[in-house]
């Protein structure tokens, strides 16, 4: 588990956008991943929610290191594909995406990911995404 | 058409998400809008590109204001739900995000939005992603 | 309980496609259906197994009756969109699709339905699908 | 052409929900297809529209054939994961799926279809589907 999370750590630290949102990764056990982000006028949307883009963003990301973690080292993984139903405005103290890999596959793995406003104790679901990634190896320098 | 154009600068201008990523739009015509964005580390995914989740909040925000650009003024619109699929690496000069609207209606507004990389004279679509908009109108003060 | 469910099994007695492919429905509880079929050649694809867009048609049914079941009686529920992953070719004894309501809401409920092949005791899941209902009155005589 | 053509027609005339739903084939061109079908009892929904599913089957075989049309002879093609809306009831004289590549590829193709409802000389846009159909070879004998 700890070589995945320094990997997963890796890659994530490369994420422009995740660094530009101020977001953290945290590996929950395979095929498990949490990503946090404190909401900000840096990523909200015209009405003062986080914008719809930055909690795909969010999703996206989790999902995918939710399959990443389960992929051998030296491959990677790209979205194809994702869908995201929004529930509920994306404003509280703090964003968490929690992903989790459905079904794994030698070329494709389907993951979830809801998105939780967490205000105090209360957590409200705000999206849910169901996302298709597939592993790659040596194509374009593609690793982790 | 002057009114719509001056309505939807002034919307697109609150959403810090757009600001962050130095993103601009433009009114193409009624239901018809294009966001431009230069990518840059500051919204990459680990391998350079430009990550999902900023492609996806382009093509987003390009939906969005396109269902809005129809919408009588004083009502918003918030996205329900989308769904992308990435078809290429974002990579290139610029990113354009071209949204229509597929159908408008009363509560719903179907739209679509079609993101391409940019590369001199070049154009390649990177992904192409189908939105459904709400129109709500006196809701926790959501207008435009 | 007895009253939703046979305001279901009525709703659903009129849904022609379920009664051609030999569908049964089961309320599980609020929120809760599960819709039965026997595969067959009537409802293949070309390679024998059941076809997508049946597998599609018992989920999305059973997503709708799980929002149904929660909706007032009178009004009626429409799909306004779904999205189905396929994870393995749907092919057994018997399929089940298992639908839950995600969130209901006053004009849009989001249900996930599963859609398990039933071999003997086993049971595997071949397709995923999230789907948005829209609750009606009124409309076109549309109830139940 | 006609090679492609008759491939397709052959494999269509094997899909037994296509059948059972007495729909017919067009090859429209290189990754053009349509599919045509006459409302009827035996395929509703419970108001008496086209049942979604039944929308959705009409949509994921066009699709599929568009695809299949671009792909060697000897492989098949398999839908991956499809995501619809339903804009508008699907009533008509006949009902109208065409369907195109969006883009073709080694492993997967992306394809979108449009559902029509015609009554007369009047066409209406019922449903709009977009889909991912992966290729394949020598799994579990799947050709064409």
């Amino acid at each position: 588990m700890q070589d995945i999370e320094s990997r997963l750590q890796g890659s994530f630290a490369r994420q422009g956008l995740m660094t530009t949102m101020g977001a953290t990764l945290r590996l929950v056990g395979p095929g498990l991943v949490e990503i946090l982000v404190t909401p900000s006028p840096a990523i909200s949307q015209q009405h003062g929610f986080v914008h719809g883009g930055a909690v795909s963003a969010l999703a996206d990301s989790a999902a995918g290191y939710a399959a990443l973690s389960l992929v051998p080292a030296g491959r990677g993984v790209l979205t194809t594909e994702f869908k995201i139903n929004f529930l509920a405005p994306a404003i509280g103290d703090r964003l968490v995406a929690r992903a989790r890999v459905v079904k794994g596959g030698q070329t494709l793995t389907l993951a979830q990911a809801e998105v939780f406003a967490v205000n105090g104790t209360q957590e409200r679901l705000v999206a849910l995404m169901t996302a298709t990634m597939m592993s790659v190896e040596d194509r374009d320098g593609i690793t982790d």
